[in-house]
């Protein structure tokens, strides 16, 4: 029987589409009918390059691309109208307006942390409720920052029992692309709001896991960088806490003991890996920092969260559980690593 | 009765020793006799624009320093045979080495955070423990970091007893005089050791303190933020909690919904209201961020800690208590404050 | 006879406007009426503490003001009215916007830099064209760098004909007070333009200057430097520049030799000379720096101009200039540097 | 008739050699013997996982590297007996100290920018003086700057004469993998000498090239950025002046209209294009911002100057002038540009 082959387009080629059409490429069960957007500059021109199809999201953007070079096929309905899945990468807020156009294509539809839970009712990670996005019409991977926590403390609760976890994010304040433009100097700026966004995030991909964040930005865009305290229901050691994370997907350990210090030494590494664009898909803690207190109810650590690449293996086996062209959790996470490169040991 | 003059020198004449001399000369009970230095740049240039009798704090040095113009009044043991009190503002690890020399003299002597509590064996915040130092030879002022913990968390934990203080610390990379020598550039580094030492340097001060500290640096030189996580024994309210560090000594409210909203913001009053060097002794806690969770067992405070500035009314107390100008702490703390300009309220 | 006071109102209390505020404060000749803005939040609140009355410069406005806790004494109209003079300080374009208003109350008006020259016909620098302005109207005090050139190489074109001076501009991307909303991060981003806007700008104060400006902008907030590389009609030789430089107003010489060696130093002698907001209304030359080709008929120079303060004192000159309270360039520049405490040897 | 292979070893993995050790694999007429260091962390390790066979540069170092599970297959003096050409990629400083052990084991030696010229009496950028290689036994290429410079100016002069090329450049403070321990922060350092080194040593390699420099570096890792005011002796063209650089190799264009706006936006396509480590091989010249005077005597340019990969196709060549694998520079440069994905246009 011949494997069958889901359809996908991507409207919105920013930060994420972008990852999102090259991880499709490298899929032998998906292919890329096109992505959409309406700018005109480099970016697209870039998409050009590499083939992709390129369609337009709003018909009065059209004539602008074309006078820029870019050869439109066609406007986002087009391209609706050949795909089964649209990965919605437009900026916060836009994707919600998009919904209804989906619907109304019959198209299942992917939307990123920007929007809202309430929009499609099904926030995603992966290795936390693939199974419950089977065969859903839509569904949110969320933030950059939430997967990251899923991933780490949603392990740990999973496997251990959190009694409460402290989060402090210290988030980058844009992505490098923008930074002549969106970025910040010189300071440290916290969010006014306590609890910030991402505990509560969290919670709507695993609705028990006790959870406090606080976050806050500086200047620096290459990566965010989370401090967990965590209290666990009963005691634990350190071998324990290290083996769950060691065995949860999409999470390696660095040392800073090897000189891997700061943000910037693992993103090094992903560079002297020659990962494309240096990206780290998985969130590195690290070990040798990784401490408990001594009555070993709490455990303590380091994270880093790769905002611009975190989410995109999230988004492919989304693909998959929404189409059910894999039922097998595990199954998809490793079809999904194998393919863009993911692994449990970095060095 | 003549009122008693205790006179004073500084060693060290640095980010702290600058401060500190500028504030004992605006104190009546106090007299600079002097500021002792290795340098012979503009630094020591502008002391003695200031007109501060300048000494030579290594033989060697001070022929390097009259060709570079600098009238040298004498050597550091000159200076230590004017004085009743010699502050010890030298870099990391060098006033350990001093201390003997001041002990030969008969001096007493206040070391800062860079030193180890062994070396008095009294870790020093007036509002803490000022009666301890009453009549001692030695102390230590502890860091900008500790003190700002010592302030906040220490006042709730008298007040309300705490549970466990969990507390992140973003620092700041390095001070702005040196900045184009000693920094960071976008990235986000995190001290590889937990707890960081802060934690057990507040107990040097509060031995019943229960604290886990994490800390880390990034790229910005014009103060520290810390992220507290405080767990109280018992059940508090968001009004006591405010009343309590409303009424303890050099902390202040900001609130974000006036603008306020990072580092810089509080700097910028600073400087608007012509502190000098827009410095910030107290620590500024964010107000209308200040949170508790539901069960009104921990709140969740940001505050703002200037490391330049916070520890200068510190080492101004720690003059009275040593020689026992004053024997009550509050009455010091008050004449301090009010010599420099430290306030309840900024705005 | 009396010395006739010239009543001054400001419009727009940022950067610039409060700055102009307490200069005017500090003249014996002039009285500051009060200030008008839109604004609620500390700026505002800043002012008030101060005791300036305030104005609200759009009536809409005052509602959200008067809520905020803010005493505002009358509408922007209300202050035209008692006005002689009003400094403009709104943000770029809408000051063209307002001298309609202005020139309907018969007062006169001062512009800022970000209005384009046609505004008003005059665009100003004290040192250079102070006697154009005697009872103009209206004129346009230039921007922070179009001020530090006309005083840097307009002074050496005056006194020693320059055949073209070729200057790069780094600036700062933002202000402290900004910081965390606009900035840059980890990147340079040059002004797509040559010659960028400050040469020609230079062109309204000094028409026969020769001069091609190359802008571009970096992560830090604290000021601009400029790189200039002059060309003399004839030769010179090192002394005469520098000489011509220090007899200059509002020109200082730092060394590197001293110590000084970037931005931020000559920023922090600012603070320790406790000066307002460590601001710099000079334009700092490096003198140990300043070097000339072998033939001598070149020079290559780096100064700072400190964006948030330079254009004050122009702006306390102007009103003089405009209202023929002194005649005398010389005179008004010294009146003005000696209230301000602008120097000729900052250490 | 076999195809020769030269056989080239690398001493100091760090920022340029781990570049040179990929380079040299990817060529089809060298082989890369090994690399020599002496650090054991993450680096050297990455350097085993490539399969890059490593030594040990100092004895006393050894066991260090062993007991970090580096697999040391020998010392520096064992890699120098198995090749034809060492590439010295020490620190500053250390490959003057190297070279008498490279001449002692008769292997041709190839050293980087921080040495001096006079260590080998030739300084090499491929395009200007490859036929002065040929056969040699030793070499320096010349810095990133002067690399960028001896292309763009070096070009510009070649076929249009240039009369005085006057450049600013703004560099980067430290390199991403370092930047949390080297940095600078919120201020612009100059160049305590005019002309900052990078003019001088361009004539190393053009000796009639008529050039001054300052220099001075930001808070920023990612690039340099030059700004060259360039006085031609005669009239000349924009059309001329653009196909003159067209011409030349390692230089591509960018339009800053195409969203192209900044030192990140260029390497942000570097990722895009999924080049190895984001690198930018070319100096990369801003097509749509470069402008000529109205006299068309001067053009004034903007490029950048990526520090950690532009040396690396010169090495390359380097190695086959010395051993003249290859004695047609063009062929040369050719031939290493294919191999690495060195372009003529990047989109």
């Amino acid at each position: 029987m011949a494997k069958p082959i889901v359809k996908v387009g991507i409207n919105g080629y920013g930060v994420i589409g972008k990852r999102c059409a090259d991880a499709i490429s490298l899929q032998d069960d998906m292919k890329l009918v096109g992505i959409s957007d309406i700018a005109s500059d480099y970016r697209i021109k870039l998409a050009q390059l590499k083939g992709y199809p390129i369609y337009c999201s709003l018909p009065e953007k059209e004539e602008e691309m074309r006078k820029a070079g870019i050869e439109v096929v066609g406007t986002l309905e087009d391209m609706l109208k050949e795909v089964d899945v649209i990965i919605d990468c437009t900026p916060k807020g836009i994707g919600a307006k998009n919904k209804a156009l989906y619907d109304k294509h019959g198209v299942k539809s992917i939307f990123q942390g920007g929007e809202s839970h309430e929009l499609t009712g099904l926030s995603f990670v992966a290795q936390c409720n693939y199974k419950e996005a089977l065969g859903k019409d839509s569904l949110r991977v969320v933030s950059c920052n939430t997967t990251g926590i899923c991933r780490v403390i949603g392990s740990l609760h999973k496997k251990l029992g959190i009694k409460m976890a402290r989060v402090m994010l210290a988030r980058r304040a844009c992505d490098p692309w923008e930074s002549h433009k969106g970025g910040v100097i010189n300071t440290f700026y916290p969010e006014a709001h306590i609890p910030s966004h991402q505990g509560p995030d969290a919670q709507t991909v695993i609705p028990d896991l006790p959870i406090i964040t606080i976050a806050a930005k500086g200047p620096y865009n290459i990566s965010h960088m989370h401090f967990a305290f965590v209290e666990f229901r009963e005691k634990v050691d350190r071998e324990t806490v290290i083996s769950v994370l060691d065995e949860a997907p999409r999470i390696i350990f660095v040392n800073a003991g090897d000189g891997i210090e700061a943000l910037n030494s693992v993103l090094e590494i992903c560079r002297d890996l020659q990962r494309p664009r240096a990206d780290l898909w998985e969130v590195a803690v690290w070990k040798d920092i990784l401490a408990l207190n001594e009555d070993c109810t709490e455990a303590y650590l380091i994270y880093q969260v790769h905002n611009e690449a975190i989410v995109i293996p999230e988004n492919i086996d989304a693909i998959r559980a929404l189409t059910e062209l894999e039922t097998d959790p595990m199954k998809s996470i490793e079809k999904t690593d194998k393919s863009l490169g993911i692994v449990k040991k970095l060095l």
